[in-house]
């Protein structure tokens, strides 16, 4: 792994870069999870690489839905696995909600691979026998009964879009962590958090474990996603217009 | 390489990702190269993926410039020859511009394969012993004295903010090829053409072809980067200004 001081002032974003590359050596990331990776980084860069208050606000919305939610499930892929295994246990334990691996580019090397990564930091990960539920062609059509197939919410940090709908049609609610407020995920998804997943998780951990039940309930009633979206793409375009400004 | 159908919408844009990760595997193209490529992506989405018609009056630009040069280079990276070593060698003939294979992550391998592609696809690839000539540490300063080294143009598609810096401190006028207009390359480029390079390298040689001596010697003489920058900004917010007003 690259040495990067750590006083670097973009050290975050550098140690993520390089998380991912190490993961994909090690076969636990698909290469287009690198590529996914730069389209979040040009996103995330009009956001200011920070969390907006917007953000913040729909990270308190995802806590209070994974808190109501009768059988919540996070779906976890190896550009997941990679950026954050080491939050997700903790976003686990105060969300009460199961852990399954589920993968776009599946291969059982890496369903084995990105597990054991996720167990190394402490997630209990559902097992069991993948079943054809999710209403799409061939492998990706696949999740356990008992995990994504029977759950009322999923949040599928990083998704892509097909999954998504699908999940969708098949009457769940999706909550995902997406800076592209663009793509059909975040289109689609019932709740979409358009913020960076290494500061998403631990914010909606902490919204987990200090929102009260009266906040949970007030917050989960009132989910609309357009609002966030909107205030997302405002962002970015006020971002895009004050460079454009300052060069008159 | 994965099947793509040509008739998918997208099927340019998942060639050219095809592309790049087939070059990854076989080292021309370093893991960075791909999140690069990820970064552009995204760019390229808020342009609409196409040429705009502020891109296309920036490629007339870039081939008066070239051909108005005295001792042009074209620098050629990994992504720009996984990516377009095919149309390389037909600018490299209407430019009259030499061609040197200059990387930010150097070692002799990259150098040596990504100088087979390119004289696979028939470009003449400068030779020699390289020199540290670039005000920049370690082996990014290193280029050809007969290359980069002597150029009063340097054509850099999908170059680094440092070296195009560098390029700028020793006098020499810069082209960039950057989808990111806030990116400090294409700030600090004396012409920064906003668009995706398998577009842009054939419109400029489109372009050398056929501009007379007489356009050449004009919009040679009046290039304003800032104008071509903030029309991309612009685009761009307007872009992500219609998705949010059709959320209303």
């Amino acid at each position: 792994m690259t040495e990067i001081p750590k006083d670097h002032p973009r050290y975050a974003a550098l140690m993520v870069r390089d998380r991912l590359t190490e993961a994909m050596w090690a076969k636990l990331v698909a290469p287009e999870g690198l590529i996914a990776q730069g389209r979040g980084e040009a996103f995330d860069y009009l956001l200011g690489e920070q969390t907006t208050e917007s953000a913040a606000r729909a990270e308190l919305a995802a806590a209070a839905m994974l808190l109501s939610a009768e059988r919540p499930v996070i779906s976890v892929n190896g550009n997941t696995a990679a950026l954050c295994a080491h939050q997700l246990a903790a976003l686990q334990e105060a969300s009460g909600a199961a852990v399954e691996v589920n993968l776009f580019h599946r291969t059982e090397e890496r369903m084995a691979k990105i597990t054991a990564l996720l167990e190394e930091h402490g997630v209990a990960v559902l097992t069991g026998t993948s079943e054809r539920l999710i209403p799409l062609s061939h492998d990706r059509a696949l999740c356990l009964p008992e995990g994504i197939g029977g759950a009322d919410l999923v949040l599928v940090p990083l998704e892509d879009g097909d999954r998504c709908e699908a999940l969708r049609r098949m009457g769940k609610k999706v909550i995902t962590i997406d800076l592209n407020p663009l793509s059909r995920t975040a289109q689609t998804a019932t709740l979409a958090v358009i913020d960076e997943v290494t500061r998403a998780v631990p914010a909606i951990t902490t919204a987990c474990r200090t929102l009260s039940d009266d906040e949970v309930r007030a917050l989960a009633a009132d989910v609309d996603n357009r609002v966030f979206l909107e205030e997302a793409l405002r962002t970015m375009a006020r971002r895009l217009e004050e460079v454009a400004d300052a060069l008159e």
